[in-house]
């Protein structure tokens, strides 16, 4: 999906949520966790209670590969139903040597038609450039993340080649990966729990996209990352997971995922103006 | 498997030699490429041939992810396939917020029963503890990888609470991480391709097992690697994928294989004494 494509379905829905698909069998309602299907008949529940609400869907990789064989099978089946119009993210968080990431981005542009995958950047150029090889798709790298964790590494400083200043490790890598791509190929993870940060991300890279986890569950606030995230041409996806599909265990999960995934929209709409 | 086991198989074989299946369907030989199993068909072929010769078989997820379900479904099937004598790793470079990779943990660790899995550290403590948590697997982090992209972040100088000395990142990573597990729990990726470190990350980690990939195909010395990075209980695991699994791309396949894991082996014995 191209990035005039995601601009016009934004200020369309006058969204720019993200539903995070973070599917776990143990979570979701009682009657459904005894189909054969349960993962799939979930996320199907839950597209069709969201889809005018948001702009993108993100499917965590990691809860579809712990079920395995089934899983990957109900990861493929939902990439399949979500609309040609929602942009659909793999949060995946891969990158190895340059001929291993070309198998990455083979599987996850290709055998499954992913339109965007997050990738991790430690291991530097040769590990990216094969996802931005492929045209009409996005690569979405860690940036800053919503973690604890960030604190190890993303935000130890960096010496510079004339030691005269010093970057954070994640405005290196803001600054370094802008260079192998562009607007228009390239995204990064930026998380809301870092909402002091955005100010300084936007600084370095003013018209880029950023995905953003950490509101909802980890606490994050829509309101301070919109102030500072948002540009004119809306630069931001926001990621909600936990706090829009399990809203309720029961019943009524789905109409509960529309309501708390309309709430964000509301207030997104007062943010675009 | 237990560290005590692994030291054991290394010296009952004289070898300190992993097998990186990273089977890719158009450069297995013809003959099988045709089969409805092809993958598995050749993994186990390979596997027949060089199990007395090596300690580890290393998968690397992204050729079966490439695949699909098909690719997924032969990963099962290889694992299931190794003798149990054999250190399995998953080389999967995973890690996320701690909820995240609890699931790719349970994915590589029970779902698929691996011994080990590889992790990025980008996302600091919590993206790694889950991994740590699981009794008699092995977690293994990236520290300084075998790639150019290495230059890009692994390298550059991180600055140290005190301003008064600086560390290289990966430098950072092996003893910021070191202290997450232990010697029984926690291996780190180190290239060979970067021998002239070796003596370096020795210092630092004087008693870790080093998995190490980078030799063959790649051009790192096992001789440079295995002089600075043996230590007293072995501590290496040296891995050759390309240069052994695709020896020849004829019906001799398994045969060309074993020579040069033999080569290895033969190599490895000799650095034992």
């Amino acid at each position: 999906m191209i990035r005039k494509k995601l601009v016009e379905q934004i200020q369309a829905k006058k969204s720019y949520l993200c539903v995070g698909l973070d599917t776990d069998i143990s979570k979701i309602p009682l009657h459904l966790q005894s189909h054969p299907d349960a993962i799939f008949e979930f996320n199907k529940a839950i597209i069709d209670a969201t889809k005018d609400l948001c702009v993108s869907y993100k499917i965590n990789t990691a809860f579809y590969e712990a079920m395995g064989l089934k899983g990957w099978e109900a990861m493929e089946k939902t990439v399949a139903y979500i609309p040609t119009e929602h942009l659909k993210i793999a949060d995946a968080k891969r990158g190895d040597i340059g001929n291993t990431s070309d198998q990455y981005a083979r599987a996850f542009f290709e055998t499954i038609p992913f339109d965007a995958i997050t990738v991790a950047p430690y291991m530097g150029e040769d590990s990216i450039r094969p996802f931005l090889e492929y045209k009409d798709k996005w690569t979405i790298v860690l940036g800053l993340t919503s973690n604890k964790g960030a604190n190890d590494f993303e935000l130890q400083k960096i010496l510079s080649a004339d030691n005269n200043q010093s970057d954070f490790l994640y405005e290196k890598v803001l600054k370094t990966v802008a260079g192998w791509g562009s607007i228009n190929n390239l995204m990064f993870v930026t998380g809301a729990t870092q909402a002091a940060a955005f100010a300084n991300i936007r600084h370095l890279i003013p018209e880029h996209f950023l995905l953003v986890p950490g509101v909802g569950a980890q606490g994050g606030s829509l309101k301070e990352v919109s102030q500072y995230g948002l540009n004119k041409e809306v630069g931001l996806l926001i990621n909600a997971s936990r706090a829009i599909i399990y809203a309720s265990t029961k019943e009524d999960f789905a109409a509960a995922a529309r309501n708390i995934a309309q709430e964000y929209q509301t207030e997104m709409a007062s943010y675009l103006g």
